[in-house]
């Protein structure tokens, strides 16, 4: 029954037959979501299920952090999204036997998630162990354009004799879970029931619970209501339950064969911290009124014109790879997913797709999620931006703290506090300040959205230009020094002048002193005087970048090129990820590499790297990079590219793009890799597109690998949309949308594209240069050359 | 009734009055121990007290250790010291009314604790609230000679009129204890309640307890016998009760003025984790009939011959400084306390004064405590050495676990498993390793044991070369590095080529290279063969040793002298100790130093250095170095004589000396810093003595602060005794004991001294340099000069 890969379709991710096997992770691949609400792709009836997920976007329960020996400025608490009332749940009895797939004979199951429609669909035919055969189909829905709003569609219709069926349409609380906090028995408990319920009710079609989470006090509602049609003379019976974890609508009918029971389900949800029980449950129950009179249709509808809007500006086509066009619009679909109504809160790791990482966020979101969205959905970006700001206050609290100035932003968090319990991998990893600075200076650049700039992008800027200045020291020699700080690369930690740290904190100061000058009136309510701004710009330009002049090639941080090799000759492939069969000492002391750092610096900020350079630190990293991170093919197929090894860079691409479709870090089940999708994108457009956006400016060096016969795709920009087809022989450049020209860079020389005169530049025919090797058992799979 | 400092008096440490406020200070200082038993000085009654203690040598509980982030190779599970089953415990009723200090009136309250007799003794005159005056004397000693006994004597006189007495003799187990684990509940729960009763009895004048541990399966048993002594014609009642956490002896009597009741009392413990019940109480109750028939008297004469015997070898005397001299006396007593008797146990952080640092081992014991013993009392030293060795097998499965080859000692243990829950400040300090090896080196070089060369010393410095030899790496140039560890500094983690590690990495491995060439019977047992043994040789002479060319000073660790100045215009007093207000990641980038390091490697391997680069080095760090630990006075102490600031070493000889005396740290109420008692020593003999013993021979460099008027000591050198005596103008040299000449060296002349032939060697008079400056505020206490 199982197939090793889904079926190659470009416009949905399809599974023909069910694998129990890989539940958990089609649970991950199969969740809808739109960034507030996200339901995992748990069976409508429950069971069988691995682990059944709804979650809200910034509802979590606190749990404490333990340490063996503590330290200052340790947290003491974190937080862990939860999974809330289950608002999915369908159960189905026919005659007297309940639908479980394990049971009785499955004929058909189908489930198809179409990227275009928003819809997870599922398609089911079933012989009941007594005999009875029913057809089932659902549709589910999370409305992108009714944030609160979660739609489903239940038919059933018996085949071959009639059936007695009930559905039981609940929402449910407190779910069983497995456990989630290996190895901290107290943290499993905060986490295993964290609700309390404070009101439940039934009536009707309709239903509601409220509850509250037991430690960090967030009241949670959610309530149904049902639309049941069945054809003329069929009798259905209805009642409600409700206790005070679950509320029950239950729907009775007798059926011939061929006549179908449809069940529209809608349910909203509503939380807040702050607001009373009764306002919480009317804002639910106002969205739900909302949702009832829009109804299925309508909700459908909507859902696919707001979607078609987003493909008619994000799209990538890939021909010559159809499986990478279905991988990167699968990526692009859940991009979207995780942050098109996030609306002032986080994008998560994994987005709302599971409860990897405790649901938090890390610098994953500006500096690899937030690009994309900058270009296909800018509004989606400017929201977490917006959340950023909004945890300010914590970050310039967290700073005191830690005896720095500005602001010092979490490096895992949901609501703004650190949640990082082992600091050398966690405070010390500054960058991520400089990550927020850089996402918000390219989104101003490609949206020109001063508005926001000045809205929220003066205080960050400012806040964190300071945290840098108070975080480096100048030498006897002049050269601005940060020292003791941990850059991408989590196999190395805590060291000076880590190279990606200092060029992008370098390019904060700048942009810091650059919108000081252009806002003034903001910069004097932060009392930044001129000296401060001088002391930004000289910082940034005598910061201090190591480079071995032996070697010729940037060490990560300094020293990093005289530590040991790791042994990779000695090091079976069941010993990756080598931190979970190696102390943290033994990685961070040697040559080995998790994730893209050097790498990184050098699309980041490309402009600080000569082309030769690029290429030697290519050959030199390489070798020494494992991939333990999903963080890293991405940006290793936008180097590859960039210094002439494109089949390498395929390959990348490729595995950026598959990491959740093939679950190549076998861990899919908890949920999606968010930065690795976004990165699929990346690797396309700032890989064989060669996009980059340093300075304000659009540049392209195309180039396309064997294997491909055209990469497009659009970038949004201001109130403009570009469009970029590249195929073998040539680049076209277009504006689909606005009406004044722009100017962008093809291969270094400027292109004018005005609005109907596409700009066609010949492509030169570059060779594919032979690539590094990467460490033994650790290249990426070949893409299949056409 | 406080008076600020302990009455100065040569051979004792005396309370002339109660001061309740400094009650657990003095439950520390004034404990009395032999190694293997150790009891804190609580007041007989029990109560009112601060932290019960009676400790066995190795008798631990395990507690969970818990990670908000766990990692590969992280210990699981920790030992805590824990309180045992108190024998020392003698409750009073006088008539109706309990003795209690807080109580009536106090009219005499002394103790003293006697560092030739090594007894604690007290004596009291306390008027009971209804008037009735008593006379109270007990003296408490554990015997040195009897190593399972404790032996206490009570005696009671009523003054003025007659009065019932009652004394309560008793055995208690699990006493309730203040919170030891804070923060993490578990920890606390697993150590409050340790103990599970297996057996109890008590019968006449005897009692016995039998508990276990509940998690470390750990069997103990104590039993108590008694002699009571009154007047002829009073009559005294005997009763004896036992439940399963107490047994108790009550005598009572009527006494008339002048009427003296004594009791002796006799306890006997034993412990085991192996031995069956029957057997170890048979173990007790033999150690308490051979204490029986000794009796009080002759356990009392026995404790004075062993001291008698210790002091002769081992006496420091110190004139012109009366309080020095006491302290040094103290700190040697208590060390000897800690060592006597451990037989093939370890040596904790605080002896068995108290639970400060659970009771654990580190690098201390080694470093700072055996080379003290290794001079005076060098049975003990070697017994400790055997411990280390008994936990070699566990060392190296520790290496194996780590991705190494030999053997890796634990930061801080108990039994030998790795305790340290936080590996930058504990698996990450290799240098323990070295630590050992060197004392060993230092122990065989001084005693001529050769035979504990063979049993032990082979093994050890094999393993230990084998560590290192894994550990590091050559670099292309031909340097072999030792990355990511962290040196004795806790204010610096995991830096690269810290200069204390590799110097005595080098002497690890040289001093393996020539074990295995005196030894090559026990080496080829070892596989050890010509080319290892190269190996070592090569990679000892190419040990990197970073200098710093424009500063010439040895930074501590590579990149350390790069790194910011601490600001400490900006850090009040109350900020010290730094680690508990301000983050790790701060105080690990900043150049600010817990404790000696690059100054500790000056002393230990003092050929390393010119003389130049030690007062430079001196010089460089002595302004970074805040001594929030107190294993760095002593050390500095010594190396300030050695560069002619005399008055600077006087001071901190004085700091180390009183550490304990005058509660420096704040923190003796959780027992006495051993390392530092032992510090006082070192300051002293190697400090104004110049003792060295680097390469097997002894030479000295005397040269006395102005204040001193004379320093005597003596070592112990095989069979052999020198007395080291110097005036300010001149020092003897003689041989006390040994019937053979002695080369030594004088300020680097060649001196042979003679059984009968002191040598006499005059002494210029040097000038007191101006020493630079310590940080602010932390400036050690001037010494008053004479």
């Amino acid at each position: 029954m199982s197939t090793e890969h889904f079926p190659i379709e470009p416009w949905c991710l399809r599974e023909p037959a069910l694998d129990l096997e890989r539940l958990a992770r089609t649970e991950s691949l199969f969740s809808v979501s739109n960034g507030h609400v996200g339901l995992r792709g748990n069976l409508d009836e429950g069971d069988p299920h691995v682990l059944p997920g709804s979650y809200l976007n910034s509802v979590y329960e606190l749990r404490p952090l333990p340490y063996a020996e503590g330290g200052y400025g340790y947290p003491e608490s974190g937080q862990s999204v939860i999974n809330v009332t289950n608002g999915k749940l369908m159960r189905l009895l026919v005659d007297d036997e309940p639908f479980d797939v394990r049971y009785g004979v499955l004929r058909r199951h189908e489930r198809s998630l179409d990227f275009r429609a928003g819809l997870l669909d599922r398609q089911v035919e079933w012989v009941s162990p007594a005999g009875q055969e029913v057809q089932v189909r659902s549709r589910r829905l999370v409305s992108l354009t009714q944030r609160s709003v979660v739609a489903l569609c239940y038919e059933v219709e018996p085949v071959g004799a009639p059936a007695r069926v009930v559905v039981q349409s609940e929402l449910v609380a407190d779910e069983e879970l497995v456990q989630l906090a290996k190895g901290d028995p107290r943290a499993a408990a905060a986490l295993s029931h964290p609700l309390e319920s404070e009101e439940y009710s039934a009536e009707g079609t309709t239903g509601h619970l409220v509850h509250r989470t037991k430690r960090s006090g967030i009241r949670i509602a959610a309530a149904m209501d049902h639309v049941v049609s069945v054809p003329d003379g069929v009798t259905v019976d209805l009642r409600a339950d409700a206790v005070a974890d679950w509320a029950r609508t239950s729907i009775t009918c007798r059926l011939e064969p061929g006549q179908r029971l449809t069940i529209v389900k809608l349910v909203a949800y509503g939380w807040s911290r702050r607001r009373s029980l009764p306002a919480v449950r009317d804002q639910v129950a106002a969205a739900l009124t909302a949702a009832m009179a829009a109804g299925w249709d309508e909700l459908v509808a909507e859902q696919r014109d707001y979607l078609d809007d987003f493909w008619e500006r994000a799209d990538v086509e890939v021909d010559g790879d159809p499986e990478l066009q279905q991988a990167v619009r699968f990526g692009l679909f859940h991009v979207l997913q995780a942050g098109a109504r996030a609306e002032r809160r986080p994008i998560a790791a994994k987005g709302l797709t599971g409860p990897g990482y405790d649901g938090h966020s890390f610098w994953d979101t500006e500096t690899f999620v937030l690009p994309v969205l900058t270009h296909t959905a800018p509004a989606a970006a400017a929201d977490v931006l917006r959340w950023r700001h909004g945890t300010l206050p914590l970050a310039m609290e967290r700073a005191v703290q830690l005896g720095l100035r500005g602001a010092a932003f979490p490096w895992r968090t949901i609501n703004g506090e650190e949640c990082s319990g082992y600091w050398p991998a966690g405070t010390a990893a500054f960058h991520v300040n400089a990550d927020i600075a850089d996402a918000l200076t390219r989104y101003v650049a490609a949206t020109g959205d001063v508005e926001l700039e000045r809205e929220i992008g003066v205080d960050l800027l400012v806040q964190t230009a300071r945290l840098w200045l108070s975080l480096g020291h100048r030498t006897m020699s002049g050269a601005f020094r940060i020292d003791g700080v941990t850059g991408p690369d989590e196999y190395s930690a805590v060291a000076d002048n880590n190279v990606f740290t200092n060029l992008m904190a370098a390019r904060n100061l700048r942009a810091a002193a650059e919108v000081a000058v252009r806002h003034p009136d903001l910069a004097a309510l932060l009392d930044v005087g001129a000296e401060e701004v001088a002391a930004w710009r000289d910082a940034a330009a005598a910061m201090c970048v190591p480079y071995d002049d032996k070697l010729r090639v940037h060490p990560q941080s300094e020293g990093f090129t005289e530590h040991a090799f790791w042994d990779f000759s000695r090091t079976p492939a069941e010993e990756y990820p080598l931190m979970l069969h190696h102390p943290y000492f033994q990685l961070y002391r040697h040559q080995v590499v998790k994730q893209a750092d050097l790498v990184l610096a050098m699309q980041l900020c490309s402009d600080a790297f000569t082309p030769e350079q690029k290429r030697r630190n290519v050959d030199y990293y390489e070798p020494l990079t494992v991939r333990d991170s999903s963080l890293s093919s991405a940006t290793q197929a936008v180097l590859a590219a960039e210094v002439g090894y494109l089949s390498l860079a395929y390959d990348y691409a490729a595995e950026a793009a598959l990491m959740d479709l093939h679950d190549l870090h076998h861990n899919t089940a908890g949920g999606l890799h968010m930065a690795s999708l976004a990165g699929a994108w990346t690797a396309l457009v700032a890989g064989f597109g060669g996009m980059r956006d340093h300075a304000g400016e659009l540049s392209f060096a195309p180039s396309l690998p064997e294997g491909l016969d055209r990469l497009a795709f659009r970038l949004v920009r201001g109130d403009r949309v570009l469009s970029v087809e590249i195929r073998p022989s040539e680049a076209v450049y277009s504006l689909v949308k606005g009406d004044t020209p722009m100017t962008i860079r093809h291969h270094g020389a400027e292109v004018e594209v005005a609005p109907g005169e596409p700009a066609r530049r010949p492509l030169e025919r570059v060779p594919d240069l032979q690539a590094p090797h990467q460490p033994l058992g650790r290249a990426p799979a070949r893409r299949r050359r056409s």
